[in-house]
């Protein structure tokens, strides 16, 4: 069974979700170890109740290769394939890229390229969009930029405010995300220039 | 009975739609002016054969201002109130924004902000986006930046390529625009910021 691991920095509400279709049987992995660079991240709290290995390593002030180097080493002891990055609040260095090249995924609160970076579905409602969404990506070295795995789009309503709009999207993400990582652990889809495609 | 300005530089399959849900009886307008800024562009054939006013003034060579004021005072002899831009390939000068502010409408074949300028679709289809869509919004000094009035979205198949997704997308544009034009021409709705809600 796939080994997965978890990076998040907040709540981690996508992890939460990704544990319960594992859970359901929805996605055939299981959780190696949850790693938050915050001491104080509920989503620690919450991997704990659930029994999941769970590793704090606090970032701040750390060089950002130097930190990378400890959490790559973690996920390896734990024996993590692919890594899964859930409100991970901290960019990626290019080598801890490469050590997973192609196995990391991130999910993004936005219908991608559009609205990369902080508070994407603020960003997304001051822009006045009539459709916003989520996108599941692979990670590579750029912020919010490599190959759409999936992404589902909600409209924005004219009664909205940024918090509606951001539930709303919410909703999708937990869908989204363990839809996505179902796919590309069962293999089925191929990779031509940045479409994914399923086979 | 609203009198609109159309500009073109090609076909105009949008200023056909237009036309057409003006006859119908959709929009409460009439056509006062079709501009063209180039000698060759079909838009202009079909409108002579609508029995609509054309008009052709190349701007192939001249300054930007020096043009746009030809075409302005054109557009105001023919007592044009709003101007609906129908594939014209040329960036409106501040001036010539400024002389319609507000009243300038345009066309994008991509959900806006992303995938900004040429070959929208091409650029939707490449980066591998899973919808994508067409933008009408007023124009301002900026190239595809004004606030949006209507958007609509397309999924991107796994069986498309650009020309279908192209396909796609134009069916949905012709929509668009006359929904958004019967809109705004109603007066029907305020802009809050960069959004524009319906009353």
């Amino acid at each position: 069974m796939t080994k997965l691991g978890i990076l998040l920095s907040g709540r981690g509400s996508n992890f939460l979700a990704i544990a319960e279709s594992i859970r359901l049987g929805h996605i055939d992995a299981e959780i190696a170890l949850v790693v938050s660079n915050r001491e104080d991240a509920p989503g620690i709290t919450a991997a704990q109740a659930l029994g999941l290995p769970t590793l704090v390593l606090p970032s701040q002030g750390r060089k950002r290769q130097e930190h990378d180097e400890a959490v790559v080493d973690a996920l390896r002891r734990a024996g993590a394939e692919w890594i899964v990055l859930a409100g991970y609040m901290r960019l990626l260095s290019p080598w801890f890229v490469h050590q997973f090249a192609g196995r990391i995924l991130n999910i993004h609160p936005s219908l991608l390229p559009a609205f990369p970076g902080l508070d994407a579905q603020k960003q997304a409602f001051d822009y006045g969009v009539q459709f916003s969404g989520c996108t599941v990506h692979f990670v590579d070295e750029h912020l919010d930029h490599g190959a759409i795995i999936l992404q589902k789009s909600v409209p924005v309503l004219p009664t909205d405010d940024e918090h509606t709009l951001a539930d709303r999207i919410l909703v999708l993400e937990h869908i989204a995300y363990s839809e996505a990582l179902a796919l590309v652990l069962s293999g089925k889809y191929r990779v031509e220039g940045r479409r994914v495609l399923p086979l």
